[in-house]
């Protein structure tokens, strides 16, 4: 399941050339993998670009901007810099892979530069972001926080993207709770911003996540803002805005999310508050958008468990039928009654150890096992009972 | 088009002896005429239910308690009484009898008791329902006061109930601003409920209307507020709900409206106010429920003219296609230049000289004519084009 050194220096690199979520780069990954990806932007020759490149500009000049970057751009480097940083790099292929961004297509991140313990696999599996206005209300702050904590309580995880305001107050509401938060940057992960955010992003790599597309020391900027929120987006089941000007990124945020059919959420607040106006036009006028008031109705939304999930508003589900074969089979190997450990279950499903933890920690985020003095078990009610 | 004085005496005493909004008595009503439903009510039979009778009991007892308050109620006094008082009875075929009323088939009111100088069919063609909580917070009351205001100065009428909160929010933003208002009682409109509305209601009758389907002296009571809420919501091209608690009589309001096919609006609030609970369940459960934070959205929902009505949301529409044939008659006997006075047009157009004013009226609340030094002359642009 890993991917080769050499294809994980590859996506090193190419996130240090080229800008995250180009469609064009993204399709030649697909096609040929970061190596050969490489390979092309290092010959002289520029593909077609074909229909769905989406507006980047000519092609020709995307390959000479990435060439010419080539040359001080070195992959040992980075990662090492990035370990040094206590930082990894997660590529696609590796088990901490959260699979969910590969609904992003051709937009998927070339990989994810990340610092923190949590495995951001697990971490996103049950994972719901709360973004907003970076002047935010004393009301937004306290809804953001208020529902960022009851997330917590509730063992999901909140993602957001460490913005004054309404980011930072979600953060901050899981951290009081000890729940789990993943700050996804716009810059390095080692680049605080801003600046004085520099306690809470020390606090979230603590016990959370802190992740970006672009390599340790990237500074951000306005293009790179809003190519991040989609990452938000396809992280996450689903999408709550609590407070956006008319004008945010909060609304790129979930206009990204209801394209990938996650959860559109929106809070509502006093119509004489221009801090939630975005908020009143997504209820006015995108039919996906829904009003919510509280954690129930979040996790009416994105939970797991529910006939009141109308499918089209879903993101990634986990029943049963819906695992991936391996993942079952992990799931098979587990004894009906009691418990095993990890390396038993491995050696009865046929599977490395790697894929086994993998698959145990997909399973507990999906309610289907839970970790026990033996190891793991199953739990009673699994969540398609 | 007037009815006649016996048909008069029949409906006052129907307001009298019958709740309103009777289906069996309405279908009988519509069979006979209210003479003839008189007649059957004191003869000893007791015609069949039908299904569409909506749980009001059995038929029999209610047949039974109609007559018995029978001999008590002389409509000749009632009548006399609303004369005493400066009020009136408008009937069904009356030239004052807001049509849109008829959408309530069965449920239709029987007579509508009223008080004011205003005409009731003008006033209410243009006009919108603002309901909401009694126990209102200042936010719903500012916004509430705020809307009736600008509805008023658009020249729309603003429907309500009179009652302590948004109610009498809407009411006095619209007198604040020399506007129209109209409210409509659970109770006679010479009894002042809550008491202390008292000088609220003697400046309505003033500019405005105070109407009500129940005589002079009638007392109110819960099940009278409920059947109330369908001749607003009926009265109006739709209803906008500021504040309501989860079980709220404006819910009941709306829900008649979108029965209606009236347009269905909710003020949203903040998340913390219980005030607004009612209002953010609507939006999140009630597919025909639109977010609306300002007049100008309200007026995009129930508005006469643009593009941007949804069918479905429209209230009682007046383009040139659906105007009653007589009203055609005397908008095209208005000279395409000039004006005209009018009796001239009535001659034109063949009709009595009532008839000719109240299709005028209505030609001029739609938007077609307007008044002029010589009596009317036609808009440039009519609401169609």
């Amino acid at each position: 399941m890993m991917i080769s050194a050499e294809e994980r220096r590859a996506r090193a690199l190419l996130t240090r050339i080229a800008e995250p979520g180009d469609e064009l780069l993204g399709r030649m990954i697909a096609a040929e993998g970061a190596i050969g990806a490489l390979d092309v932007i290092r010959s002289d020759a520029v593909p077609d670009s074909g229909p769905t490149d989406s507006g980047r500009g000519d092609p020709g000049r995307r390959f000479a901007a990435w060439r010419a970057r080539l040359p001080d751009a070195d992959p040992e480097r980075l990662l090492a810099e990035c370990d040094a940083l206590g930082g990894r790099l997660v590529c696609p292929g590796d088990a901490e892979w959260p699979s969910q961004l590969d609904d992003l297509g051709g937009r998927r991140p070339y990989a994810l530069w990340v610092r923190g313990d949590e495995d951001l696999r697990f971490s996103c599996l049950r994972s719901v972001a709360i973004v907003g206005s970076r002047s935010a209300t004393s009301y937004g702050v306290n809804v953001a926080a208020e529902m960022g904590a009851e997330l917590a309580d509730r063992k999901w995880t909140v993602v957001s993207g460490g913005a004054f305001g309404i980011d930072a107050a979600a953060h901050r509401g899981v951290l009081a709770a000890d729940g789990l938060t993943v700050a996804v940057f716009a810059c390095g992960f080692d680049v605080t911003y801003p600046g004085s955010h520099d306690g809470l992003f020390t606090e979230i790599a603590r016990s959370g996540l802190l992740v970006s597309e672009f390599p340790p020391g990237t500074p951000p900027n306005r293009s790179r803002f809003l190519v991040r929120n989609r990452t938000i987006a396809a992280l996450t089941r689903g999408t709550v805005v609590v407070e956006a000007a008319r004008r945010s990124g909060a609304i790129s945020t979930a206009r990204h999310a209801r394209d990938l059919r996650r959860a559109v959420m929106v809070v509502p607040g006093p119509v004489t508050s221009v801090a939630s106006v975005g908020c009143h036009v997504m209820l006015r006028e995108w039919g996906e958008a829904v009003c919510v008031t509280d954690t129930a109705e979040i996790l009416d939304l994105v939970g797991l468990v529910g006939d009141d999930l109308a499918p089209e508003k879903r993101g990634p589900v986990l029943d049963r039928d819906r695992l991936a074969p391996v993942t079952r089979d992990v799931l098979e190997a587990i004894p009906a009654r009691g418990g095993a450990g990890t390396a038993r279950i491995a050696v009865t499903a046929g599977v490395d150890l790697d894929t086994a933890l993998a698959s145990l920690g997909a399973l507990s985020a999906g309610g289907f096992v839970e970790r026990c003095a033996k190891g793991w078990k199953l739990r009673r009610r699994p969540p398609d009972a």
